[in-house]
């Protein structure tokens, strides 16, 4: 259960990433930032609501949000972050306790672990799954929507599926739109600026089978793309892959 | 409105194709045969939903449907008529008063048109209309699951478009399952045992543009082509793009 898998997070029995663990339960990506970037960091989600689904925003200091789940610790209850100062990436912690500040704002953002679960159910095979890797991930040519320092291109992440397992995953995922939804695209990756499926910009490549079709989500690697090109001086993520797992269950996402 | 519309082809006013009339009302499909054969043809049309949605089933020799229409008369108000005997087209009456018989039964199959109407309202655009002719059609290598003397292969109909925009086509004739509902693939023809795009097995072939994938739809011709394949010594059909309009608005289909 995802209190009890928090907090042996909390005691650092556990540290590794986080797929496959309390599979029916919400996985987050977090943004943590200063007070002073928070509203323009809460516009640029708004105004990119498929990449950066908003799970649950805090107020400045707050690092138990009981929307997410109880006696959570922000601070502890990830099992990795990156710190970044002015862009660049400075530490990798187990936790959050020493260099947390008061005017620290938290972002929780959906994640597609909760609509692969969904398709999973639904006998959707997932390719990186089967190969035993991360989820491949391409930075389009497709420029987020601006909001002060936060910019950059639209990053997605890509499951390969027979045309007819395709049309039932945009059924599947369009009940979640808390965490990405529906497809934002099915078929030519140059129609995205994609030039090679076999490089991705993140995660893994997988294999592509005769007669499938790429399927494009857009993904919340694009807000911690965002924060980072942002330059800011002081900001964290969690490290990737090693998400927060909240106590909300998957099912209750579904807006149908 | 649908009842004018119907006293026009009545009295021989109107005689051409139906696609564009009435846009907002859900056109049908007729399949008209003998009751000995009623039975099986029910159930081919039960097992092979997508392509066979029922609108409405007649009693033996019911020409009048309430479910259809107010005032509504099968043997007089679709445009054309084909006649088969034996699986041969024998004639292409423009009504069937003088060869109705009380032991013929009417299956009123729901429309691509009524989803087309839908697609066009949320802006996606359909290339056989773009292009002012019949939407490409092609018999698949898929067999229909049968019953009876009706079986055959799965007819699809084929509308390119943007992979956002087909994204955006499943979530909105999944809504219209009475009308062929979701497509069955999006992708590669050949994964259906389609050769070659440019030539349709009917209606016409339209262009494909530069990044745009393929979308299948399940069609209406599916049930007259296992008519005909039936060999069947004596049916009825519309006269292909001649459909019976209905009074059931297309809105009003909606499951969601």
């Amino acid at each position: 259960m995802p209190l009890e898998f928090r907090k042996q997070v909390r005691s650092k029995t556990f540290t590794g990433p986080t797929a496959g663990f309390c599979g029916e339960y919400a996985q987050a990506n977090l943004a943590i930032l200063p007070a002073e970037f928070a509203d323009q960091f809460l516009r640029f989600c708004v105004r990119n609501q498929r990449a950066c689904p908003l799970l649950a925003v805090g107020e400045p200091g707050q690092w138990n949000l009981p929307a997410l789940g109880r006696e959570l610790d922000i601070r502890t209850d990830a099992p990795g972050y990156n710190v970044y100062r002015h862009g660049e990436l400075c530490e990798q912690p187990g936790d959050l306790l020493e260099i947390w500040r008061d005017d620290l704002v938290v972002f929780a953002i959906g994640c597609s672990f909760s609509f692969e679960q969904m398709l999973a159910q639904d006998h959707i095979p997932l390719r990186h799954v089967d190969e035993g890797v991360n989820v491949p991930m391409y930075r389009t040519a497709i420029d987020n929507h601006p909001a002060g320092p936060f910019g950059g291109k639209l990053v997605v992440s890509m499951r390969p599926m027979s045309g007819a397992q395709a049309v039932r995953a945009v059924q599947v995922t369009s009940r979640f739109p808390a965490v990405h939804g529906a497809p934002i695209h099915i078929g030519s990756p140059a129609a995205l600026g994609i030039r090679d499926l076999a490089r991705p910009d993140y995660g893994d490549p997988v294999s592509m089978h005769e007669h499938e079709v790429p399927v494009f989500w857009a993904c919340g690697v694009t807000p911690q793309s965002a924060l980072e090109s942002a330059r800011l001086p002081f900001a964290i993520a969690h490290r990737p892959g090693h998400m927060l797992i909240t106590d909300i269950p998957n099912a209750s996402l579904a807006v149908l």
